[in-house]
């Protein structure tokens, strides 16, 4: 992965660096001086964004995040981002996430999902480079699944270094084999630091196994009504509270070791155990399924982006999961916004996805 | 095409004509008479049929049924419908009636069909959850039927009780196994008290046992010119009498225990046994494949609001099957209407689904 404008004074040379120098080593070093820097992305426009009240001023974040185009960049460095999911009953799911990841404006998106996804979700569009390699244990005996599952992760392994983050979970379903697959790929990822977005049956696996990522910092859940309820269930012992939505959502998690959650609703809620953001503007009233894939999706890409932001010493730090958040949520809401004043009440997801590069560009042009 | 409130005075003989006299020596006098008068045509029967009290005011009706959109509302609640259908031979209809019922605004459409048909139909539209999970005789042993249909109930069963309406039979084809299977699906609804439309080939299956669908309540049958005469010919054990067409679909209703029966045809006649009413708005006189899937898609929707509605203890109910008739009756003769003057003789289904949202939104506004 690329930043944008070299980095930290003094740090060019390690974060300023051509794509063959992308090696798990030097990955490592990025996050480390993120990390250990607290710094990250730092604009005067993005501080009074993210300051006073709870509502993000998304739009200045989504101006804020998105890289400004350049003849001189090559392909990639806009962001290369895979979903991990698509299985024999679902292949709308990950295609919404993946085709979204591009129409935002990331170079290239993979899909990684079983061998009966596969020609479906080829067959959605040409764009997407998909990899038919997960295995469901219908298809494979017992004896073999040790076997299949080191042919899996292998096959895994061979890219995930080049991803700038995965979206593990759109139509993943829930076949235990393949969750634990999943798992192991969770697994993967960590090792190499590349970042995660959770989602749909990506999440019933989490909550189920929250050490998956527990004080993994580079892991984002975006949960659902449903799932937020299962998700405090599990690690609060309790249940919602709407009436201290916001305390609960930071308490929540702080406990899962300061992952960042995007909490899905009228208004979205972000936190990362510290602060919290929320997201009200735009939005449809239609409620059509799949749009949670869009975000997924756009979370990937956008703080993918954030992530690369220069640093500016004179500019507190804001996390850039919470970037990205606040952006593809904003964008999403924008999107279905639009689309709904086009289709009204026969709007579905496509046409929501087909607003996105109308919807960014009103925000953010290109040139 | 019919006209909604067309009269002219002293022209009923030239222009009430039975389907069999459109001669051309007839079709020229049509034009001269509709030229002439700046208007277009015009039958006695047609005026009989608007005037009685039997036609629906479909418009009002769709105003009624609809539901306002709320952004407090979330996913599903605005509906959750599943097709049971697609085989082999067949792909198109099944998905002609999900995606409809997604064009209408229910927020999610499933489709059961067989292991052949399913990545068929989900190459249609990655809007759509489509569950291959339906065998055909061919594809098993005898000594394997039982195992297998218990297989099948058993993944129709884990989801029959989050659909809020089933439409059974488009695209299911007439292999004897897959029938017997449809039919445990139907115990299944009906033990569940999930209401189902049966259209197709599930008419074919429910004409032969008819006691499936006897005084069962949640029931609506939709048949075209064909279907009806096996029905009445099973059932009343007569033919279609189109001199009493009414009372003969009253009597056949109340005969098969109170089930709704949507008779398709030049005017949409309803009845539950008791109330008869017909839908004769607009209609196209294109003729295309697929129309009829459309309609049970449609009347799955409608119904399924309909059944939301408040019952106003100052006007009694009128059954939510037959407001959820004659709703989407309407609707598919205002989409059908409005697709035939953009397509002329080459109006397809798919045009006809790509006006549902106009149409509603032209009725009734989503805000």
């Amino acid at each position: 992965m690329l930043v944008k404008h070299s980095v930290i004074s003094g740090l060019g040379r390690l974060t300023s660096h051509s794509p063959s120098s992308s090696s798990s080593v030097l990955r490592r070093q990025q996050f480390l001086v993120r990390t250990l820097c607290g710094s990250q992305i730092h604009r005067p426009k993005l501080i009074r964004a993210m300051s006073s009240t709870s509502e993000a001023d998304a739009e200045s974040v989504l101006r804020t995040v998105t890289p400004s185009l350049d003849p001189k960049r090559h392909k990639g460095q806009a962001g290369k981002i895979a979903v991990i999911g698509g299985c024999r009953e679902y292949t709308g799911a990950p295609y919404f996430a993946a085709i979204s990841a591009l129409k935002i404006g990331a170079d290239l998106s993979h899909v990684f999902c079983t061998k009966d996804a596969a020609p479906v979700i080829k067959s959605y569009s040409p764009e997407l480079i998909v990899h038919p390699v997960l295995e469901e244990s219908y298809s494979i005996s017992e004896e073999d699944q040790r076997k299949v599952q080191d042919k899996v992760l292998g096959e895994v392994d061979k890219w995930m270094e080049r991803f700038d983050c995965l979206v593990i979970g759109p139509g993943l379903g829930r076949d235990p084999f393949l969750l634990e697959c999943v798992s192991k790929i969770m697994l993967l990822a960590k090792k190499f630091n590349v970042p995660f977005v959770v989602d749909g049956d990506g999440l019933f696996l989490v909550t189920n196994s929250i050490d998956l990522v527990h004080r993994y910092p580079l892991a984002v859940l975006t949960p659902n009504v449903n799932e937020y309820k299962r998700l405090v269930q599990k690690v609060l012992n309790c249940e919602v509270d709407e009436q201290n939505a916001e305390d609960q959502l930071r308490t929540l998690a702080k406990q899962i070791g300061g992952v960042t959650i995007l909490r899905k609703g009228k208004s979205d809620l972000i936190s990362n155990g510290e602060t919290v953001k929320s997201v009200s503007i735009y939005g449809s009233p239609r409620r059509c399924g799949g749009q949670g894939d869009i975000l997924s999706g756009g979370v990937a890409v956008f703080w993918s982006w954030a992530r690369q932001l220069k640093s500016d010493p004179e500019s507190p730090a804001e996390n850039p999961a919470i970037l990205g958040c606040i952006a593809a949520s904003g964008l999403l809401r924008k999107a279905a916004s639009l689309a709904f004043t086009k289709h009204k009440r026969s709007t579905l997801t496509s046409d929501i996805i087909e607003c996105l590069g109308e919807s960014l560009e009103d925000i953010c042009p290109a040139s």
